[in-house]
Formats: C-alpha cells, sequence, structure tokens
C-alpha cells in the first residue's frame, strides 16, 4: 500500500536541492474534464540524476510518482483522481534538445521539449520531424512517448515509436537506463525501448530520447476529394498507394458531420466545397524535388472520377490554400469541444473491416439513442474518431448518464471486427476498466508479471493501464 | 536447474499426439560452424495448441526448450552445445500462410513459413513483403522474427520487427498469447509483440504473425556507383535522400576486397566495373507508376560526378543486369565462406560515426596481424560486416587463435562510438558474453528481472541471450 505524498517529502526534495512548487490547478485537470487530480507537490528536476533521485526517494517512501508531461493526454494517465496522494513529476524544465545532427538525420531531446519545438529544430536543420498533431505546441516529447501517440503522418512515417531510436530513462528501482543510441539496427537484447514506449509511465520515467528526423519533401501536393462513402475512399487509398507508394503523407477521412459543426462554431475556417459532401478525403502526397506529386495527384483525382470513387475535388493552388485545407481538418476537435460530446472514441480497425463497420455501428447507434455522429480520423491508419453528439438543439448534459452505453456499443463492435479501444490515445486511467475486459488474457498476465518484475513497490503511475487492487 | 530431455518425454509427446522424431545432424550445426548442438529429440507441432502442450510438458519436466526455425541463425541462437540436453522444437510443420488481404496490405503466415514463401504469397496479390536476404529461402518468419533479422531494404522499409503488425505466441506458461492483430495503431498496454521480437525465443515462442505488405514499386533503377571513400558514399547518401525522400530502397557498401574475393573464389558472378574501385555502392530506387526513378538516379549521378563525390558508375540498362548487380551483393557472404573468414562482425554505428570508424579500425587491425579486411554492408543503416581475413595464399586455421582478440578490437572501437556489436543478426550464444560485457547495466537488469518474471523455471531457450550461471 502507498502513502501520501506529504511535507516531509517535500523538505526532502528541497533538501536534495531538487526545485519543486505547490500543484496548480493547471497539474490537476485534464483536457476533457472527466478527471480532477490529486496532489499537492510538483517536483521540477533540472536532470536526470534529479529524476534518479526523485524516485528513489519515492520508493523509500512508498509515495506514488506521476510522471507529468504537457498535460494533453486525453486518458487521464496525468492525473490521478483517487488514492493516496501522488508526487507529480513534472519533466518541464528538462527541455533542452541536447544535439541535432543534421549529417545523420538525428536529434537528441530531454523528456520536456515540446513536439513543435522539435518540429522547429528539425527545419532548422533542413529536415523534418514528422510526428504532427493538435496539441503539438503544449505536448511534450516524453508523454509523447509515455502514450506511443499518433497523429497525422502515421501513415507515411509511423508511430512516436517509430520515430525512437534510443531512450534515457529512470526506472522504478532509481536506476538511469542509459540507452540513447542512434542506430537503427541494433539488436542487442530485449527492446526495453519499445517496452517502455507506451508504457504511459508505468515502468519508469522517460528523459531523453535519441529521435530520427526524415528528409523534408521538397514539393508536397494537396486535396480535398469528395467520395460516394467509406468503402469508395478505401478503394481511392489503394489506388494512391499504386501512384505513389510510400509518397502518401496523410489520408484523412471527413464526415458531412465534420463540415456541419465546423461551420456551425469556427466561422473562420474556410471550407473547401460550397455543399459539403457526406464524405471526404484530405489527401497529401509529399516527394524530393524531381518528382512531381501535383501531377500525381491530378492524373489519380481524374482515374477516380472516370471509375466513380470520386464526384468532386479542390486540389490546394498555393501554399496559403494549402494552409486552409489542413486548418478544416485540424479545427475539428475544436469544433467538437464547442458542441460538446456526449462519448468520444478514438478507434482502429483492419483496413477491410473500416467501412462495413460504419455501416454497422452507426445505425446501431441511431437506435440506442437520438444522436449527431461525428466520423473523421487517420483513414490511412483504419484510425477513427467516431464520436457521439446529442441531437441538434439539445446540450450534452441531458446525455450524460449515457456515456458508459454508447461507448460500450462502439467499442463492443470494434472489437468484435478485431478493432481496438484504443489506437493511439492510450489507456490511461480512462481506459483501464476497458482494457480488463478487452484484452487477452495472457497479455494481462504477461503486463501484470512484467509490472511486478520491474516496479514491485507499485510506485510508478499507480492506477494507470492496469487496474489496481 | 534443468534435467535432460530423455526418452520419457519422447513417449509423452507421442501420447500426446505430438509427431516428433530423432535430432539428425541438421539440427544441430550452425552454418559457421562453429557451434554443435545438444539433443536427441525435435518435436514437429501442427498446430498452436501443440506448441502450447509442449511448452508445458516441459515445464512440468522441467527440460529446456530450443525453438528452431530455419537454421540459418549466425549466432548460435538454435544449438546448445552445452547443459542439460534440451528438446528441439521445430515449428517446419507449420508453414501455412493462413490469409493473404491485398485490400488491406496483410498477410498471416505461421511462424514456419519461409520468407521466400511470404514474399512469393505477396506478389502473388500484387504486393511486397519486403524483408530480403541471402537466407529467405530456407530462414523461416518465426525466426526472423525471433532475432529481428534485417537484410537490403531495411533503409526503406525497416527491419522484421517494423513489418510485424501482430503476434500468436506460446508464453513459457504454456498460456497462448492471441495478438494476431493487422492494425496500424493499437495503444493497449505494454507492447509484447516488440518485447517478444528480438528476445530469441528464450521469453516465448512465435507461432503465427499478422504481416504488413506493401506497394511493388513499379519502376526500379539500380547502378553501381564508384565513390572515393564511405565519407563520399555517405555524403552521397544524404544527396539521394534529398532527391527522392523514401523512393530509396537499399544503399549498399561494396570494398575493393569484396571484387578481389568474388573475383577469386565466383567466377561466374559479373563484375561492374572493368577494375574494382577501392570503394562503391549499390544503390536501388523505387517508385510507383507516374514517377521516374531512373531520370532521378541519373541526375543525381550527374550532381554527384560534377561535386566529385562520384568517379564511375554504371546504371542497369535491363531488368538481367539489375539481378546481375545484385548477385554480386549477395554472393559476397559466400566468396567470404570460400576464403574463410578469422572473425565475422556484425556491427552498426551512428551514421556519423561509420567513415571514422573504418578510418580507425583498419589500421588498428593491421597493426594487430596480418590480414585482409572484407568491409561491406548495408551502408544505409550504419550496418557494416566488418570481416577479417588472413593474408593471401593463407588459410584461417593458423589465425583461429587471434579470433577473439580481433574481435575484441572490432567492437571495443565500434561500441566507443556509440555502435552496437550486434545490428542484425542478434546475441544467440555467440554473443551472450559481449552483451554481459558491453550492455548498460540497467538494461541487464531489467532484462534479467523480465525473463525470471515470464519464464521463472528458465525453460525457454536457456544460455541464449542472457548468460546462466
Amino acid at each position: 500500500m502507498l502513502n501520501d505524498a506529504d511535507a516531509e517529502l517535500s523538505r526532502r526534495l528541497i533538501e536534495r536541492g531538487i526545485a519543486n512548487r505547490d500543484a496548480t490547478p493547471a497539474y490537476l485537470q485534464e483536457l476533457r474534464g472527466n478527471y480532477k487530480g490529486l496532489g499537492h507537490t510538483v517536483a521540477l528536476p533540472a536532470d536526470t540524476a534529479q529524476v534518479s533521485d526523485i524516485i528513489r526517494l519515492c520508493a523509500e517512501k512508498r509515495v506514488g510518482v506521476i510522471p507529468y508531461g504537457g498535460g494533453t493526454g486525453l486518458v487521464a494517465g496525468q492525473v490521478a483522481p483517487e488514492g493516496p496522494v501522488p508526487l507529480i513529476l513534472s519533466l518541464e524544465k528538462m527541455s533542452a534538445i541536447r544535439a541535432v545532427r543534421a549529417e545523420e538525420g538525428t536529434l537528441d531531446a530531454e523528456a520536456g521539449a515540446t513536439i513543435a519545438d522539435i518540429q522547429r529544430a528539425a527545419e532548422a536543420a533542413g529536415l523534418l520531424f514528422p510526428l504532427s498533431y493538435g496539441a503539438q505546441e503544449s505536448a511534450r516529447i516524453g508523454g509523447a512517448l509515455a502514450v506511443n501517440s499518433g497523429g497525422i503522418n502515421v501513415l507515411r512515417y509511423g508511430m512516436t515509436r517509430d520515430l525512437c531510436l534510443g531512450l534515457e530513462a529512470v526506472l522504478p528501482s532509481g536506476e538511469i537506463l542509459h540507452g540513447l543510441k542512434r542506430l537503427r539496427k541494433d539488436n542487442t537484447g530485449y527492446d526495453l525501448r519499445h517496452l517502455l514506449i507506451g508504457s504511459e509511465g508505468t515502468l519508469g520515467v522517460i528523459t531523453a530520447a535519441a529521435l530520427r528526423l526524415v528528409a523534408r519533401p521538397a514539393r508536397l501536393a494537396t486535396a480535398f476529394l469528395a467520395v460516394e462513402d467509406p468503402a469508395a475512399a478505401l478503394t481511392l487509398l489503394s489506388l494512391f498507394r499504386d501512384q505513389a507508394a510510400e509518397s502518401i503523407s496523410s489520408f484523412e477521412l471527413l464526415s458531412g458531420q465534420s463540415y456541419a459543426f465546423l461551420g456551425a462554431t469556427c466561422p473562420e475556417v474556410r471550407l473547401p466545397f460550397e455543399t459539403a459532401p457526406e464524405w471526404s478525403v484530405l489527401v497529401e502526397l509529399g516527394t524530393g524535388p524531381s518528382l512531381d506529386p501535383e501531377a500525381v495527384l491530378a492524373e489519380t483525382f481524374e482515374a477516380a472520377l472516370e471509375r466513380g470513387l470520386v464526384h468532386d475535388g479542390r486540389i490546394a493552388q498555393s501554399g496559403q490554400q494549402r494552409a486552409d485545407f489542413w486548418q478544416v481538418r485540424e479545427m475539428i476537435p475544436e469544433a467538437n469541444r464547442r458542441i460538446g460530446a456526449i462519448a468520444s472514441h478514438d478507434i482502429a480497425l483492419p483496413l477491410s473491416e473500416v467501412a462495413g463497420y460504419i455501416a454497422e455501428a452507426t445505425p446501431a447507434l441511431r437506435a440506442l439513442l437520438p444522436c449527431r455522429i461525428n466520423v473523421f480520423g487517420h483513414l490511412g491508419d483504419g484510425n477513427l474518431h467516431f464520436n457521439v453528439f446529442p441531437p441538434s438543439g439539445e446540450g450534452r448534459d441531458a446525455y450524460r448518464h449515457r456515456t458508459a452505453e454508447v461507448t460500450r456499443l462502439v467499442h463492443d463492435m470494434c472489437v468484435a471486427r478485431g478493432g481496438t479501444f484504443s489506437a493511439e490515445h492510450g489507456i490511461g486511467r480512462a481506459k483501464a476498466a476497458d482494457l480488463q475486459r478487452y484484452g487477452d488474457p495472457a497479455k494481462l498476465a504477461a503486463m501484470r508479471a512484467i509490472k511486478a518484475a520491474l516496479d514491485p513497490l507499485g510506485i510508478m503511475n499507480p492506477g494507470a493501464v492496469l487496474l489496481t487492487g
């Protein structure tokens, strides 16, 4: 059993020269407002040795530790609403970019560096750090690695884990894992890097990472294409793959509901179509200077028109128009917030199951309750944000009591088709019961064995990922 | 302490309807002839349930299990020369390709399917399974995943782990891990897939995998380019990246010694240059049908000539010539075997350290002993096969006693530059002492804790990866 973080712990931090402050509300809330965290002290280590000190101190005093990055996580991995009061360990002061090596396409960043800072450092070196999503100005790389976040470029460049060559971390014992390698190939024992990535702070604290940078596509081509339905969108994706192989950077789905919400709540967003299509995709191709992505996009558009896959489209004619197109996609979560969801979901399906799932789940939800459904997301990855809203003119409060029921339906139908109830957001505390429900028993048993082996006192992010007690 | 596999164990296998046979010499040797394995019984399960039965039986009887794939591993992971006699568990009868889904670019293969079988199944579906290396006709996917093998397409498509979406495996408890997912994104707890991949059969037996297929490049362009030195080769790689981004499929280094060995031992191989250059690269670009890789290759060749990076080159003019070019690369290991190495190495370095390493290690080795050095490999990945041979006219037997000393020098200098002593072959038994020597102490401690947690009896591939006793 763990103890509360107390004033004595704060004194000990000060004794050891570790900065700390009272936990302001910012550290105790999460974006969606569904959880309120416990905690009164935030430790602010200046370096990896101090992180190790903090972990050893918490082990000695049997106090839980919540690693805290940018606070942008969507599954309450960074806030503990119940249980003994934890120490919050914020990596915000460890935000240095220790090295950028343009000639080898790598960069070393401390855990507290924001995604946007890393993007800018890569850009200054003429390269691209392709991790990209709405929260990138606040989200920190340590948190992004802890949850293995996704975003709009996964189709081409992979998840956060795929961009990480090496990790430095403090294990629950306080030992420092010196794994800041920058090797493309390194088959030397169990891959602790991949084990720590996605473990959401329950097996240790990531303190720094060696990251992979890629060539910045010299030429981009971006378009909105209106399609008949999600099945047609997936056939269109195959057509693009045949034509452009790995030059496809993004392939995002938007529903008619996405446009309707944007129109109603974000008048500053320029919508690409006069009449919003029921289904559409935002596609982007990027190539080196010697190849012509606009020609490929135009040819594929034409071929898709002929085959009846696409019935309308807009190809961006300038950098400004490209930015406008992306703003449409990126403002959808904000529009959703302004409408107010009954339930939000982050599901993924095998590509061949996506269209069938949407066709099945939509009427099933409508039979369950009156609602509006905004389906959008990273279709190229099979990842949908399948979010459910009250009918027009009604607020979500009247439907709050239906949230669990809605989520159960969305997740059950997804898992039945070989899908997942958490594609890119992780488990945190919000989905720990789902993991217990849907997880493979052998996997859960192995996870518990690993957790007990590496963190026998259970101090690391207690209550996240694995249900306790 | 483990017991020997005995006649009683074989009887129990038969009772349970599990096929088995006497261990022929083929199961007890490895390609380089440095290790001779113990074992008299080979179990041949027909399905995953039988694998589970075998593991439970061995746990009950405290008998070690060696999972056996194609037998092509180069680090003695598949042969145990000492210790209690293990049971050999060959996956060769589980070789089905359970499903190919062209529309979503996935394939499910049982562990015993060979890499080449999987390549052919992908090709029949109009797609590419990009894992490719010399042993692909014999190597089986279960073994390839167990060691996380590499090959000639890693630069573009990643290692074996990067091609695996999901795993089915039997854990040391006998429990079946049902993880044959085919999702691009799935953040639901610790990534046991990545933990099992590369664990070389010490944490369980992989029985099947869901694999990622990619678009088959419609157009290829392939060239041999002669460069001044490895540093020029790496600058050339940057130039190609700027021009062609992810269209670069391969970027292989060959030394003058590579050509000399081929000329001396493999007269059937057509060499691309009349006079072998001291250093050269084999580069291949692949694109969709709408892009022109030959034009990019020709332009980049010209730009590199102007900048003095390249002084000669041959662009393949036909499919036959492309095949001839690749035969040059692929026959180097065979030429090396015919010459007979004192010591072979599979090292990787950060890209910016590669040239300095070669410049430093070469004279250091020559100062240590008279020798010829054949440096070749996957330069785009920083992965070199840095192999050391006796002087011309001498056999390796006279130098066998120097092997350990040579390897120590090669590995010490590599690790000092942030490199690894095992890039794509793994640890097995051949490098277990190296792992103990060079491994990060926190990493080794965590590995031992995980091994003890998941395999408390120590029955899975005992003696591989982690030194015992």
